[in-house]
Parts: structure tokens; sequence; C-alpha cells
């Protein structure tokens, strides 16, 4: 039985599926008759994130519980292992972790019994954000093939930007690069393009949060970024009529976008985060499904549109 | 469609309705047949507050996520709006919400489409204390006309004392204040009162909390308060029979109030709090209402008193 | 109405009755049919044991909120007493506090009208972890009489040592101590032996976690703790055939235990915190029952086994 670790191991076919869920759970309460309890453990702290699985787990009928480090007594001397290892014995019926540990699923993977739900690995993967910029995308124009997708921002630093590319160039969509040129990464294999460029071309206009954070001797750099770098009212006006913005938040306003067009008529920002909720009761039902820890019988689904029913979603594949 | 920000805003009726409801729902079960989730985010501490409304909305039948910065990763350069418009954004049906500003409402009000419960606003509003106290005087007495009510103590720096004040005053009691002269506040026009004429007179002594941390400065003040300002135990002696002490809580024991006069029998304190549950409950089910978030028939009432539907009052006007 | 602060105030009846029902509550469903909340008190951080009551409570069907001073206002200046008596005054009904004093029930004994569930005061007692460990050794053996139980670790400075001590000798086991000469507690009658020794006897052998935080000065004697005081690989293999190792947790990997050990096969360290979780779930209901809080007929028995229904052995005694 496998995790939900990366989408890497998915097949195109299984991504695409778990997209079709998350539209289908946009009109349809999928509960499950069965208490179970969502264990969600942010040793990084996440907010954002881990509010959106807490109402993911709710929607869905679970019961949570949640921990951080900064309010626990459990990270003293105890390993990742045996705090994870704690959860499961009480009863949890699924994990959600973010680390910040690149690999923090190796040393757990076999010995774990309960579905594990990647919720950010250090630099390196945040599949529910990637699978929920994917749905976003989909959802507005129905496919992939042939969208240009102009990914813009601190590239280097950022581990939406490398999965993002990777999922969306092998859904079809032509992947491009854009921002300050110390961002740039070179182990990146995708067109680098000036901004200008980029607002006139995308189908979707993915922009990246600057990480202030992780290379704070660089802030001169950010007071100019909005203009040199950033989605001006300007460069707005002279994006494709049908294209969109995306974001994955918080928004510094100001810096790589105008304040006033966070709300804007292209954006789906806060779109997104709706949809975050959505793909993580995808992935949640189709593990808890997959994991046998829930039965197809056990699972409400009221229809409201004429789709598929969501369990011949996760059965699929 | 309004949110819930303040009491200036609803007419008497309105009030009374609100007042109504939360003494019938000492004795009804009112519960909400449809999957609701009330996001409670506190940018100022407040846990009295904070629990009070998650009793509120789970003895409602929500679901609660709550939020507070000091755990929390999303204040950091995030606006007030942004963090607020996540929670709508992933689903909140409810926002009940305490910020340090005293006009944070104003950046909200025309943008978040669902209903927005003020919990505690700067130094200005906390309407929803106000309106426990009210109950609490109500439950009491069965009307206002006519009561002398003292509001005793740091009245300058109490956003309780300016509220209750202007309410009380207006639902028909005869307000008076009282407390360390550099506690007055030149603005408010009821009459100024020593503690010694305030116990005989007040049918209803309403204590505040010295709020230590709002001006440090005047510790030496505080030691000798309880004996000047106080009520200590022969004050208590000289009340009504009929009166009744109210307190907001946290009680500094033996400096507004003698200590074994927290549960005295003319002590509604921790009936205050009881109070504050129900009236929270009136408010939050009011709101949903209203804002067309749920429909009479998503309600479950418990009758067990030959009292008046919730709804029927939540309805009228 | 007792509260649960200490085992000495339990017939053996009524403690084999709680172990009864832990088994019993693997194999059932036991969820109460009326809506009840659980306010969970953490004056001492306790991550473990918190969750572990949480996970009870949810899985009997309970609403739960909780609260730690560290992310709290309600600490300063408020006493013990009137954080609880708030808590019940909001509508909690039962209540569970973990306090670093040793004899924090004594101003709440008769003052708050709901049942109290002791998780851990100062270091003297933690009933529910002294009998989730009883719970552990009664489900391997079926039996306490003559069987020879070694605590081996930081006797002195362990409130499971001797609450575990006096409880399980009182059942009938035989108790021994062991550990550091350091850390023998003069006051314990029990005989203290080797830990060469120790392994070759016990049925049951439960190492203490090193408090490092509780004396930080003695690192030295830490380092060497392993080889001359904790469970080697060498010694594990001198252990009678049918022993068990426990372990309360955190576990100091590599001082009281070898890591690989952990999970071998004569431990029952995780299966100890899935059996903390049923003992709450019995402590709890029993409690609940007794002050009338919860009847019978609101409790929902799914039986499994062929055992008795847990209301029963809630009422014996």
């Amino acid at each position: 039985m496998e995790h939900f670790y990366s989408l890497e191991s998915l097949s195109e076919i299984e991504i695409m599926n778990l997209i079709t869920m998350s539209h289908e759970l946009r009109h349809k309460t999928c509960t499950f008759h069965t208490p179970l309890v969502a264990a969600n453990l942010f040793f990084e702290p996440s907010t954002r994130t881990k509010n959106s699985f807490l109402m993911a787990e709710k929607k869905l009928g679970m019961e949570t519980v949640d921990f951080s480090p900064e309010t626990s007594s459990m990270k003293k001397g105890e390993s990742l292992y045996d705090t994870v290892k704690t959860f499961e014995a009480i009863g949890a019926n699924a994990l959600v972790i973010r680390h910040e540990a690149d690999d923090w699923l190796n040393e757990l993977e076999h010995q774990i019994n309960i579905p594990i739900i990647n919720a950010g690995a250090g630099k390196r993967e945040h599949p529910t954000q990637c699978l929920l910029d994917a749905a976003t995308i989909h959802h507005e124009f129905k496919h992939f093939k042939g969208l240009k997708v102009v990914i813009a921002g601190d590239i280097k630093h950022s581990r939406v930007a490398h999965s993002n590319a990777a999922l969306l160039s092998r859904l079809g969509a032509e992947v491009y690069l854009s921002g300050a040129p110390s961002y740039k990464d070179e182990h990146m294999q995708f067109p680098f393009i000036r901004m200008d460029e980029a607002v006139e071309m995308a189908d979707v206009l993915m922009l990246l949060r600057i990480q202030h954070e992780r290379h704070a001797d660089q802030v001169d750099q950010v007071k100019d970024y909005h203009e040199k770098y950033g989605l001006t009212l300007a460069r707005e006006k002279r994006m494709k009529d049908h294209a969109i913005i995306l974001h994955p938040a918080p928004i510094n306003r100001g810096v790589e976008i105008a304040s006033s067009l966070v709300e804007c008529e292209k954006s789906r920002i806060f779109e997104q985060m709706t949809n975050g909720v959505y793909v993580r009761m995808a992935v949640l039902t189709k593990k808890l499904l997959q994991w046998g820890i829930i039965h197809e019988n056990q699972i409400n689904e009221c229809f409201t549109t004429g789709g598929q029913p969501i369990t011949a979603l996760c059965r699929a594949h």
C-alpha cells in the first residue's frame, strides 16, 4: 500500500482522477459513516495548509487531532518516528505530516500501517498544493494540452515551482519560467522569459511568493522587484482575455502582484484555496479506500450533479 | 446583510429578542442539522471568550477551527483581510474575530460573504460581553426599567464599561459610575459616585477588572485599591437584599472584590459565563438564519419549556 | 461523588473493573448518544497524555475543548480554581486536568460539580498511566498474582514508579526496583536489584525514562547509563521467553533501552499507548455514569465479543 508523498509515483490517469474527484466534490456531500480520526502533525508551522486539511477532514466527517511542536512537549529528545508511531498507536486512521526534512517519509514508509499524506517536505515536495493548482487550471480550461503556463518568481527556492513545472508539463502544458535572474534555477530545463513577455503569452500566470525568510540578505532586490518582475497594473492589462492568475499565498501585496489585482477578474487566488480543500478531500478519500480503512458502503454520497460517483473515481486505478 | 459588530446598530427589540433567545436556550437544545464550520480568529489572545464561543458552536452542532497568531505562521506579512478571506475561501460558514484594532470591521465589511461576529475590537466594542451582562441582569429582574446599575472600576480603559453604560441606559436602566478618580472618563455623562454610596444604592453592582497590563505604571494605586474602591466584606453587607454582583472576569481576587465574595449569594459572576454561551448561541443562530446559511427546517429545537420557538425569535425583526 | 484523582481510594474490585472495561473496549464501540463536552486543561505541557485523552473522548463521541497556558491569556493573575470553575460554568461535562502541584485537587474537590479526571499531579499521581500499565500486564498474563515486575530507571524522580509499585503489589505482583544507585529511593520498601539480575528474573520489565529535564546536573551519569543500567541487546537475550518490556515513553533510544529493542517481540511499548486510550475511555465512562451526567440508555454499545456489557462493569461497585 502506498502513502501519498509525491505525484511522481502516480500515473497521469490517477492524477486526473483526483482532479475529477475534486471537481465532483464541489457539488456533492461526501461523508464517512464510520468514526475516523485524522492526526495532523505539522513539525514545520503552516497555518494555511493545516487549516485546509482540517477543513477537508471535517467536511468528510472525520474527527481531528493536531500537533505542532511549538506548543508541544513532544519534540524534545523524541524522534520523528516515535512521535508518528505514537499517533498511530493511539488510534489515528490517517496521518497528515509536514516536516522540514526533504525525505522524511524514508524512515516511516514501511513501518506505519495507516496512510500518510504529505503536507510539505522540506524544499522538495508539497503534492496537494501542486494538485490544487492543476485542479484550478483544469476547472478553468477543462484540459492541459498546449496551455502556456508561466511560473514567475523565486523559482530557485520554491518547492511549488519545481513540482508544478514537472506535473503540468507531464499533463501536456507548455511551461515557462520567469523572475529575477538571481532566482533562476540552472537545473530546470524550461525556457526562462522576461515578465513583459510572460504576461502577453501566458494562459496561466502562476506567481510565487517572494520568500523573505529564506534569503533575508536580498532585501534590496525585493524593493524594486515589483516594477521589474512583478505583476503591475500595466502588465495585467496586456494579458490575454481568458488568461488566469494564480498565487499559492500568502501574498506579498505590492511585491509579486499589485494589491488591487489580488481579486481582479482574472485572479483565481482565493478559488485555489477553495479547491485545496476539495483536492485534500479527494486524496484522503482515495487513500482511506485504498488502504481498506473505509469501505464504499460507509461513504454517503449526496449526488447533486449528474457526474460519476466519487467512489467509482477512487476505485479506478 | 449585516455582520454583528456593535449593539448600536440593533434596535431595542432586536436586542431584547437576543436576550429572550438566550433565556430559551437554557432549557432547549437547539442543534443544526447540516454540517457548518465556524472559524474563530483571535488575533489578540482571549482564552475565556474564545472557549465560550467554541462551546456555543459545539452546542449548536457546528464544527470549529481556531486560529491564534502566536501559534501561527500566518500573520507574518499577511494582511488581516487576506487571513480572513482565506478562512472564507476554505469553507468557513461563520467567522468569529477578535483583533486589537478598534475598527477592524471596516476593511472586511463589504468583502466577506459570510457573517462576522465581533469577539472584541480594540478598546471599543465587545458586544457579546455586553449582551451577556444585560442577559444576566434581565434573567434576574425580568426588566431593566429604573434599575440602578453601578459600573465600578477602571472605567477609562474598559471597553465593557462604555458599551454596557450605553446599552443599559438605552434599555431603561439608571447607570452610575464609580472607581478611583484617575479611572474616571471625562467623556462619559453618567454620574460618578463613591463606592460607599454605590453599594447602598445599586440593584446591580458591575465590577470591572483592574487592567494591570494596560497601565503598569500605576501599581501603587492598585495596592490600596481594594480598601478605597473595591467591594470589601464590609461594603457587601450594606448592599440591598435583592442586589446582584457582576464581574466580566478574570477576577483579581482581593483587588476589585474580596476573594470570599466571588461566589457569595449575591454574586452572578460564574452565571455570567454560563449566559455568555447562550448569548453567543443566540447571536450565531440569528446571523446564520439572517444570511440564509441555515434554514429553519435545518434546526432541531427540543422544547422543554412552553416558550417561543427560537427560530420565531430569530425571524422577528 | 468522587473525582478520579488517585487509585489508592479505589478498591481492587473497582480497579479490576476498569481494567476489564478497557479490554472490552478493544472490541466494542461505546458511544454516547447525548452531546457532551470534555475540557482538557493541561497547565503542565503533555502532548502525549493530552492526545490520548482527546482520542478517548472523541471515540466516545464527546466534543472537546483544550487549554494550555502557554498559548493562553488565562493564567496571568488567575487562580487554578477560577480557571477550572470557568470551564465548568461554560458547560463542560467533564474535566481532565494536569497541573504541576502535587495536591491540586484539594482546592477543587468540593467546589466543582462535574467529574475531574487526574491527568498528572506534580511528581505524585498519574493514575491513568498507572492503570494502562496494569491493563497491559493483565492483557498479557490474565492475572497479577506472583508476577515478578521489575521497575528500572530513575525511581526517585518518577511519579510512575511510586504509583505502579504500590498498585501492582496490591494486585498481587512481586515488585522489584532497579537502576543507578543515585536513583534509588530510600523510602521505597521493595527490593533493589542489579539490572543483570533483573532481566533474568522479570516477567515484566518496566523501564522508566531518564528525566534529563529534572536533574540536568547528572548528565555524566546518563552517558554510560545504557551499558551499566539500560536494556542492552545482550541483556535482552537473557530475558525469559514470555517476559514483556514496558516503557511509558517518550523513549530515550540508546539510553534506557537499545533502539532496536523498542519494537522487538517482547516489547509492548506502543501497545501501552493503545491501551491508554481504552483505559481513559473506561475511566471517563465510569465517572460520567457515576455522576449521573450520562445514563445507561444514552450509551450505545456495539457488542462484537461475548463479554459483559460495559455499563454492567460500570455499575458494579
